[in-house]
């Protein structure tokens, strides 16, 4: 994987309760672009933080000193009910959502970012067991609700958690080309599931 | 997910240069289960340890304090080669094979554990990418070139890094019923690749 100018530079952010695959499946796919990807976790705060399924992950660096991100990846999990009420964090993030050249979005990571309003009068998606609550964060965007991702401008949105590999595999093809996500897939041994409008699980998971 | 005695114990290797994906991939199945099972990062010293990939996680306990464990997951990584070296680390990571109900591996994992000597005279794989040299850490192992992931007795090794969900899916039907798994699966939304002795990377990631 070579002939890239620059790295891009990916900041991924969790909370406390982030769940594990929204953060580490879209960074594993990131990573496997080796030099021509740079990855930072960033939190409100630097230091370890809890996952909702327990294991801790390391923010090197806080929010609010990020810049320059090509790319800004906002997990899902049982703890943005939280954050969407911290009106100095949803403030900040909806800065940096505004001045990242892409916002990528896994589960209910979209209705953490729905909430800043920077995705009113988009098309985005969620996962299918909490559409409900995503969506009820921004009542001024678009929600689809069978889709595996939603590319809509700068903002792509993913179903929830796998699909947050898929996602960004079909990113990395949109920035880099698609040959280069295969490459990327086939490292991990991952079948990419590449259409984003099919969606397998919009009718399992009910109920909405 | 309810009528299980006792939570599993599930206690998950790291170590400088393991790769994202082959933990928390396995991680986010198992936490799925809920109640059902208790995850505790383990490593040679507790502490923050650097992924292959750049972003951190946290070792809360001792490899050598663990005891109990229903489940020892080991993931792979560049950072298997350098460790397959340490003496004293191979020598308690074979008591906490021998000691763990069940043993679960991804990627170059299965080459560490073979440097053990557990794996002598079983059937096991590895991904595809380093096959030549997970294989070369166990002479006296049967290494499988093509499936999804092997089980043998307590031992579940898998292919390169997303195979490692499949496995775990795997080890959870084996441990809890088809039923759960296909519950988690659809949690994730994930579309569980069930089929261990299938491997679509088999060929194509060559050289072996």
């Amino acid at each position: 994987m070579s002939d890239s100018p620059a790295p891009l530079k990916v900041g991924a952010l969790i909370f406390p309760g982030f769940e594990l695959l929204d953060l580490f499946g879209p960074l594993e796919m990131f990573g496997l672009l080796k030099e021509r990807a740079i990855l930072t976790i960033l939190a409100e705060e630097p230091g370890n933080v809890r996952s909702a399924q327990g294991p801790e992950a390391v923010a090197k660096e806080p929010l609010a000193g990020s810049h320059g991100l090509d790319i800004l990846l906002v997990p899902g999990g049982m703890g943005t009910r939280k954050l969407v009420e911290k009106a100095a964090f949803v403030a900040e993030l909806r800065h940096q959502c505004e001045t990242a050249r892409y916002v990528a979005t896994v589960c209910t990571g979209s209705g953490l970012v729905a909430r800043t309003g920077v995705l009113d009068g988009r098309r985005a998606t969620s996962n299918k067991f909490a559409f409900n609550w995503a969506s009820s964060q921004g009542p001024a965007v678009t929600w689809v609700r069978k889709a595996r991702w939603v590319e809509d401008g700068k903002f792509f949105t993913s179903s929830g958690v796998s699909a947050g590999m898929d996602m960004t595999l079909g990113l990395i093809a949109h920035l880099l080309g698609r040959e280069v996500s295969v490459r990327v897939s086939n490292a991990a041994e991952y079948s990419w599931h590449e259409d984003k409008d099919s969606d397998p699980f919009a009718e399992l998971n009910l109920p909405w």
